[in-house]
């Protein structure tokens, strides 16, 4: 099954991450070489150096350039040859694949797609990455799975309840029916919990004593970022200043067909400059998407065995099964020629 | 090469490694999550959950239900979902695939074909098991082949002489002829050695001073359970209280086509309370099933390699070309429809 | 890619590797059991028995013959079955497949083609191998790639400049433009740089102070062997006494489709007795051919990727163009009915 939405973005890693040093990245099956040029741009070529196919992140970078480290061809952030090593002549055909890259919200994200679509404006909103009111803990899971079943298991928190009960599950969240609706193509779950037991985490990162009104606000902007608004206050009080409120980001970046990470950012808009909250949310974080992995992995394993059987859907898969629509009319959408193909001119990029 | 006989019965493991905790099973290529009940009844079924897929060994026993791990879907042990959280209506169709299984000597059968062509009776007589004049130690080993290539292993035991050396081995067993015999869809392979040496494993746990008379008589209880009868007694004395009588027991689990699980039992009818000697067969039968363990992986290598080529038969083989025909014939029955489809009522299971 | 050459020589091993225990060797992706006869015969089988296909590698030497480890059955160097345990009668078409085998320049060649082909004067010219003259540190390097890119690397030492810096590489290398030239099957590749700074492994071999004069001449000695005579005098003298001289014999041997074993001999003909530069010489070259590894595979992995794309060739290709042009021509000549199969006689053996 290879279901990749090509003509999109897809974050490759924090920005943080990126230094000079290329470093190989697959994505939806294609293998990068990500660098960053000695003015500090970020950029990304095919993983292949049209001379031999030596992997380009064997290289290293020179400028604002990125050299093979096989027999020395150059290449700048466009793919375009500068250099070849005891050649004067440059045939003009000489480029490797480049991919558009830009820097958003601490990530660094590529454009996988017909660089004649690119647009910086299908970038996900995540401005509690960029706003100083909010405080994240990051870091990157990997699955073995395929990344829609990651997007499931990410809209269906009804899974927290059996997986992770010693977390951030309660018996109440399977219990609690929730909502779905599409809006143009963001598809959003919905579930409020009045006067239910804190979870384990809650009772720690919140201090709640007594019951809590909770709720969980999860959307997919597609092809691949789901976002939880989650958080809770003392039951009936509806003060937020006494309770806790969070968004957890995750932004899936499909690896291949069966691999699947997920780049994770777990948001705050209290105790901003409380590290030793940052260390107990990583610890909890990192411990609960573990629970996750060996689930999603049997998912899969059962997946390929029998690739023609469907899934059973319950009531509670409303918002799941949304998305997957959402999802499959993106794959259609995304075959498409695109429109600029016949009559607009290229995009500078 | 695909060569499962799906409808018989398989031992999954022996009734005491099966307990409440639900575990995985592969067998003939299928996924299985094993589990007991709180009333302690042995139960079987698909290794994943109709919902989303997940594998039910990751989830949990409930009563007389296994429980879902990742949503909550419960079944019974006849595989008839009984509750989905969240959810007050149970669509009728909702069920998962159980497996028929039954205890019997000590070991936890399962079938895997036609429910309808259950039949308790093709269980095979194990019958030392269970005497209580018998000692069984016993054991587990994984070999990377076929399963066909270890019923050829034990049953033509012309290969102790030369793998085997340092245990039960002598070069009198590749140089006696065996006979065999079909009788019924049983094959039957003996080899009669008078005034032979005994081997090591036999002067160590018979205690033999002198030469002995030594039998092997074989069979293959199809589809793929082997007894070794084998014993000695001093040469010419024909005393069964100064020798040694023993059945090796082999049930054959197809893992996969190039996997395959021995359960053996070494059965004795002598020193019944000897832990000691116990714990020396255990030694002795590990350390030379695992001398077979890099021939069968060859074999299978070379097989997969050059799948049309036809192994050579010598004079040793033939009992193994005759257990080869039975299980060619019950291959071809395995996949013609069941008597029952046309007229019988489905048996009551 | 299947790209092997099969009639013609391929070195399996050292001469002085080869005892008498039964080996298994992977060549042309054939599996071989390389063993010395009791007289010290080299031999070769395929590494499968035809009584159930065991490995004969698994087996034993006894006097000229080989013996499987599974059942006994034994044969001679020629392939012919010679006994078979409990059987008196052994049928006339029961062979095992013999491999022609030279000893030659201490190295155990085989012979992988049409027997009718056999001719030992298509084994490479390794005379700096015996030569008394001249000494060698010898060693064996698997990469994870085609036969082929390894000969396009050998071919092509501009790499070294970026490859392999600390060692041999110096910028002029890759900035020094080569001559190549095809003479009959015989591909050379020259390159000559005057007045050139010494590479940090032979300013330590050759204890040079100033710069040097510098030679690389490398050819194909098809399909498989690469020799590189390279060396370098003090500059403007000419002086071979005061310079280096060095033969890099690189016998490939294609092990499957994506991995190659590098058979190397690094022969000089000065301090023959020097055991202290041997050491440094063994640990330069290791060193320095492991620095390819990841190149190699990573080449391997992108042609994987993409089999229909074809690689670039720079100018600095032209020998490994021109080497290309006649492996590809032996491929169709190696496909092609030998010339003795209409009207010669077969050879004797």
């Amino acid at each position: 099954m290879t279901n990749f939405i090509r003509n999109a973005w897809y974050a490759a890693c924090w920005s943080n991450e990126l230094e000079r040093e290329p470093q190989a990245k697959t994505i939806l099956g294609e293998y990068l070489a990500l660098f960053r040029t000695e003015t500090g741009v970020a950029a990304a070529v095919e993983d292949c150096c049209p001379h031999r196919f030596a992997p380009m992140s064997l290289g290293s970078v020179e400028g604002e350039n990125i050299v093979c480290g096989y027999h020395g061809m150059q290449f700048d952030c466009a793919g375009v040859c500068v250099d070849i090593p005891g050649q004067k002549n440059i045939p003009g055909r000489t480029k490797i694949r480049a991919y558009p890259v830009v820097e958003k919200h601490k990530l660094v994200w590529v454009w996988t797609g017909d660089p004649k679509r690119v647009d910086e404006g299908l970038i996900p909103d995540l401005r509690w990455l960029d706003n100083p009111d909010w405080r994240s803990v990051t870091g990157t899971t990997r699955y073995g799975c395929n990344w829609v079943l990651l997007v499931d298991n990410l809209l269906d928190l009804t899974h927290t309840t059996f997986v992770h009960q010693s977390t951030i599950g309660t018996e109440d969240v399977a219990n609690t029916p929730v909502t779905s609706e599409r809006t143009g193509d963001i598809v959003t779950v919905t579930r409020i919990m009045k006067d239910t037991e804190p979870s384990n985490f809650y009772k720690r990162v919140g201090g709640f004593e007594g019951k809590i009104d909770r709720w969980q606000k999860i959307w997919l902007d597609p092809p691949s970022t789901v976002i939880i608004d989650a958080g809770g206050v003392p039951a009936g009080t509806n003060d937020k200043y006494r309770g806790i409120d969070t968004r957890i980001i995750s932004i899936l970046k499909p690896v291949d067909d069966s691999t699947v990470d997920q780049i994770w950012a777990f948001a705050r808009d209290t105790c901003l400059d409380d590290a030793d909250l940052d260390a107990d949310i990583e610890k909890s974080i990192i411990h609960t998407f573990n629970e996750d992995i060996e689930f999603l992995a049997g998912q899969q394993r059962n997946m390929e065995k029998r690739p023609e059987r469907k899934m059973l859907n319950n009531t509670a898969d409303s918002g799941v099964v949304q998305a997957r629509r959402v999802i499959d009319e993106w794959l259609v959408a995304d075959m498409a020629p695109a429109r600029s193909d016949t009559s607009a001119p290229a995009p500078a990029e």
